[in-house]
């Protein structure tokens, strides 16, 4: 075999739809020295983690603590562990995300209906009454969703999910620590998060959090989880207090948890949430400027994740090329029905800043030029207005 | 809430079943700057990090990568990928290890008939040949039993899975790094390991390869993979030539992995092999010498792990409070039916050194004596008669 040389990943401006940047203080906590899982040391840790994430999450659900996966994990441990076979579910899809948990939730062999929406819409409660019909053993929508980026009001799904009998269950990997997610006043019973978004920590783990009503259900299964590495019974036993051994935490990721929700916490939900609508609208403006649209209803933009229209006879993917290569600039291109179509602008957690609005704003009018198209307007100076009118 | 301190875990030396101490340049690869899962640069990373697996199992198979969770989800993922509901499955169950893999294989569904075996032995395959008496899809053994510190021969297991129409399986999270596997000289069909034993890497991720004939398997399925989150057929897509996202990969952890493969791959396989088994075999010779005894026989130790008696009147949960709280030494206690009867050590990857053996020697030694147990000869002399007569 040839020899390897040590990765050098380049230093780039991480804008997509996740991972984010993540800041010198949550990776150096990632090098810190790996200890035992089952170290008293460690064990006090994974208590802040708990409580931290509760914060954040506005719950008081003792049930709570991240899974050892990514997101996508964090979805398949609510469905595994609530589901049984021949279960009902209906499922709100106005996405890729609402899409998957589709896919998730019937190999955990759930008979499932889907309340299809508008991709770039967010729901309206009428939308999904006029497909409930049944009662469901869950109903679940995508508070945040990361393809089209559109923000769901939770309003009324508590009142909804109680006349079919059903737990709430959201997605909310890319809203926890960017806004306010408020669990318990909305009735959510079960919700799942990633790190890498708004949290501003590298990708590896799946914060969930169940209310007691959605543990009752896992207490009370006729059936064994299907997922041995997933079952919340027995994982509950290592991150409560028995501490009994299930399979070795992913110790130094969980380090880089700790400092990234003590970020999170020091700065508090309300400001984090002004900083992220802020730096959105900034964004908002200089796309405008651009003469570029965004697709989504203003009041239904999800702030840590602007979705714009590529404009017509611009090839969408060449323009990602150039920010990538010339700028150091990432930024997602579209998912499912919107490939090709969009941009996704990420301005998540530590990302969300005055620099890296200014910074996508100058490099993506650059490369769209390089493309033939002039933007009309000066992005920089319509961005700079939304700053100098903020009165906060 | 009350403000919390950044996690400042302590130095310990870590002894135990893993995680095992990570040298700091894996911790430093870990703090590299993340970077979009999909750029190339990472993409390149990725290829790598497949072609130094491939190495170090000693085998050609194409589907070669790490799964996004620590050791026991590479455990599910080869399970659920291969097995179909009603799948007959035969594992050998001599340890804690072997009976999780029945677990899991039966929440797949699979029909499972054990090969029952001593804890603390390895099996014969005359043990297996006695109770395999059908057709199978998988015969599934640990080559490296890490509850028991028993290593398994793996000859003649090609030949029986033949005969009886199976792929061999084999758990080899405590022998990767640390032994050479050499997966295609034995016709291993699937394995799986973890980064946090031998491979001195943070736990979080794991590891698997899967030879053509498994791979043939996955590919005619009639069903679903029940796990959307370990599917092999769609995970193939991102780790294989089409790139296409479907689950955020644990970037950091990534370039942690990344960094161990080109350790140990420098090293090479026979030198790192040979150190392991010196190193334990100067650990064994300091009990002997401070009269204690291994359980298993010299020829089915598992070098990495060594385990050994409590002696009689010794409260071995109260000499491993003393270890890691007066000599910041972690070394592990029995699990399952081992359990309050004997310590396990581990002399893992970079942390196979004759530095820890001393260290843990005269440590172990201190905290006997403090519970009323002398040790009957010099530990530290014994280790060095074999440091001293080793040829290499």
């Amino acid at each position: 075999m040839t020899t390897i040389p040590p990765c050098s990943p380049p230093t780039r401006v991480l804008m997509g739809p996740g991972p984010s940047d993540v800041p010198a203080n949550i990776l150096a906590a990632m090098s810190r020295p790996t200890i035992g899982h089952l170290d008293p040391e460690f064990l006090k840790i994974m208590d802040q983690i708990k409580e931290m994430t509760r914060s954040l999450l506005g719950t008081t659900n003792q049930m709570t603590m991240p899974m050892s996966g990514t997101g996508s994990a964090g979805m398949e441990t609510v469905f595994v562990n609530l589901i049984e076979p021949g279960d009902k579910v209906l499922v709100c899809v106005n996405g890729v995300f609402g899409g998957r948990m589709v896919d998730v939730a019937e190999r955990c062999g759930a008979t499932v209906t889907v309340v299809p929406g508008d991709w770039g819409r967010a729901f309206t409660i009428d939308q999904i009454k006029a497909v409930a019909n049944a009662d469901y053993k869950i109903i679940a929508i995508v508070h945040a969703e990361t393809s089209t980026g559109v923000l769901q009001d939770l309003t009324g799904l508590r009142e909804l999910a109680d006349a079919h009998g059903a737990l709430l269950l959201v997605d909310a990997v890319t809203s926890v620590g960017g806004l306010a997610v408020e669990m318990d006043k909305y009735g959510i019973d079960a919700l799942y998060t990633g790190t890498q978004k708004c949290l501003s920590c590298p990708p590896g783990l799946a914060p969930i959090s169940l209310s007691d009503r959605a543990v009752a259900v896992l207490e009370n299964r006729s059936t064994k989880v299907a997922s041995w590495y997933l079952d919340l019974s027995m994982i509950r036993n290592y991150w409560g207090d028995q501490r009994s051994y299930h399979h070795t935490a992913p110790i130094n990721m969980l380090y880089a948890l700790h400092e990234a929700l003590r970020t999170a916490v020091n700065e508090g939900l309300v400001v984090r949430e002004a900083r992220h609508r802020l730096n959105a609208d900034a964004l908002g403006a200089g796309l405008e400027a651009m003469g570029l649209t965004r697709p989504v209803p203003a009041n239904e933009r999800l702030p840590p994740l602007t979705v714009v229209t590529a404009p017509e006879g611009v090839n969408e993917g060449e323009i990602r090329k150039i920010l990538l290569s010339q700028y150091n600039v990432e930024i997602g291109g579209g998912l499912g029905a919107l490939k090709g179509k969009v941009w996704r602008i990420g301005l998540m957690g530590a990302a969300s800043t005055r620099k890296n609005v200014n910074t996508c704003l100058s490099a993506l009018a650059g490369a769209l030029r390089q493309c033939d198209y002039f933007p009309p307007g000066n992005p920089i100076a319509a961005a700079d207005a939304v700053y100098l009118s903020n009165k906060q």
